[in-house]
């Protein structure tokens, strides 16, 4: 028989829920087929970035517009540009990050892109930000770590009384190199996390978006064997084709993506799934870390 | 100006400490380069592992034989028999795991293996592991989590009033997959973590040891695309020549690694450097995740 970590018991719980049509879905896999068009929100098109690399291979990003809107704006412009066609992925560090840029380091930056961009690193939490922030984990790095408008975020108390949020470096997450103060970085340089959340890296450096597909093509490369995972020849580095914002496509070759909703009751029952697991699992944890939720993202259907 | 994640600030640290003899070392690195001997122990030769993949590369396997003797008492058996030559990499996950056994599922096994092992998930703490337990992080999934005898393990307490402690399931651990109830593996089919901590498998599967050395080499394959990341194609299958216990080498030719002991001020030190990291980092995050700690393994100076 072969041995499988993960065994899903979806007839059974299926069956179960029949016999009791307002249960609570039990599997992770049964929030989602339950979910309703209400629970998902779109990716904006403008919020959507489409790396092709050398090899064919497609890899898709959103952006977080909402959180680092200076560093967004540089980066739409940079695609827009065709400013990161031809660069490539320079350092790929086991279990910590993919980073790519212009490895020559000499590529003119278009006049378009802010080159003093202010720190990111966080924003002041509004009311409206407190009241659709839903709680997953607390008192590890910060004192809440859960979920905003589809984005993983902790935030905690300032000095002046108001709350500090931040992005969280989930697996995935894409954030912009950047070096010493008072240099916050352009977005020329973009990184992703490839392995347990580096959090000691939230609030110290501007988080920008998450892939939603094709993240395999960037883990799955050969680690760099230079300091930091960098590559030691030039010949190594990836060669990245082309990286486009969607909205710059004609409307019917836009990729489209959905997110489910971070305020919805379907994502409450996720992360209770998330946390609760049953089946092959004999102690469910009963509790999830805010980076092991795996917010569902899909393709959209078709119109 | 090279954009990287981490600038370190080193010479500048070196002199501050230079002219404070007894301050704390600064830096991970710092702790690391200011350890004496006794602050390392030795991975036994009968507690590791060589798999040399097709390939050539070759990944390093640290056994935790104290928490899960019966299994690991299975997989020396496995080793030393041979059993493990010429199966396969079966499963690539991401964000996951990697696994690998016998895909023809019909390769017998020694008679030297228990195929009754019992569910080594957990196990009672002791005076001693009490004793000897540096706690990391508390009240995420468990009250307790940290580190003991060189092993990420978390402790809750139990109905009888005892402490049941558990492996967690941390970047690089090792695991033996398992059927449903009451299978609970031979040791035959193995799985490593790579990806954000699962650790809602913890107490649910028996983890047995973890990747000291070499696991690029397994994180950076290509995704499986069938279910669950299996490879949907025999040919996709990674080989793997052979799987030997150090031990059973001619002693010149075993490979030698050490352990950084958690039970030191050099680990304590190395934790609050983690914890607190300075240079390139603004605001340190002021505390750190148990499978965030990195805990230093290296090789042994020749003798």
């Amino acid at each position: 028989m072969k041995k499988l970590l993960l065994l899903t018991a979806a007839p059974l719980l299926l069956a179960a829920q029949a016999s009791e049509p307002n249960a609570t879905p039990q599997t992770p896999s049964d929030v989602i087929a339950a979910s309703t068009a209400e629970d998902w929100r779109p990716v904006a098109p403008n919020n959507l970035l489409i790396m092709t690399l050398g090899s064919g291979d497609e890899v898709f990003i959103e952006l977080a517009a909402i959180f680092a809107p200076v560093h967004v704006t540089n980066i739409r412009n940079l695609a827009r540009a065709g400013w990161y066609d031809g660069i490539s992925i320079n350092r790929v560090q086991d279990n910590y990050v993919v980073q790519w840029g212009d490895a020559s380091e000499r590529k003119p930056l278009p006049e378009t892109v802010d080159r003093s961009s202010p720190a990111e690193y966080d924003f002041a939490m509004t009311e409206s930000h407190i009241a659709g922030f839903e709680d997953v984990q607390e008192g590890n790095y910060e004192p809440f770590s859960g979920y905003l408008e589809g984005w993983p975020v902790a935030h905690a108390p300032r000095e002046d009384g108001q709350r500090s949020g931040t992005l969280i470096h989930c697996y995935g997450m894409v954030g912009v190199g950047r070096g010493n103060n008072p240099d916050t970085g352009t977005g020329a340089e973009l990184y992703t996390v490839i392995g347990h959340a580096p959090r000691h890296l939230d609030r110290n450096i501007a988080l920008v978006g998450r892939i939603v597909e094709g993240i395999g093509a960037l883990s799955s490369l050969p680690r760099g064997t230079g300091p930091l995972g960098f590559y030691e020849e030039a010949e190594q580095r990836v060669p990245i084709a082309t990286i486009q914002l969607a909205s710059e496509l004609p409307k019917e070759e836009q990729p489209s993506f959905e997110v489910m909703r971070t305020d919805s009751d379907a994502f409450r029952a996720f992360v209770h799934a998330r946390a609760n697991r049953t089946g092959w699992f004999i102690r469910p944890a009963g509790a999830v870390d805010v980076c092991n939720v795996n917010l569902p993202i899909r393709r959209a259907a078709a119109d």
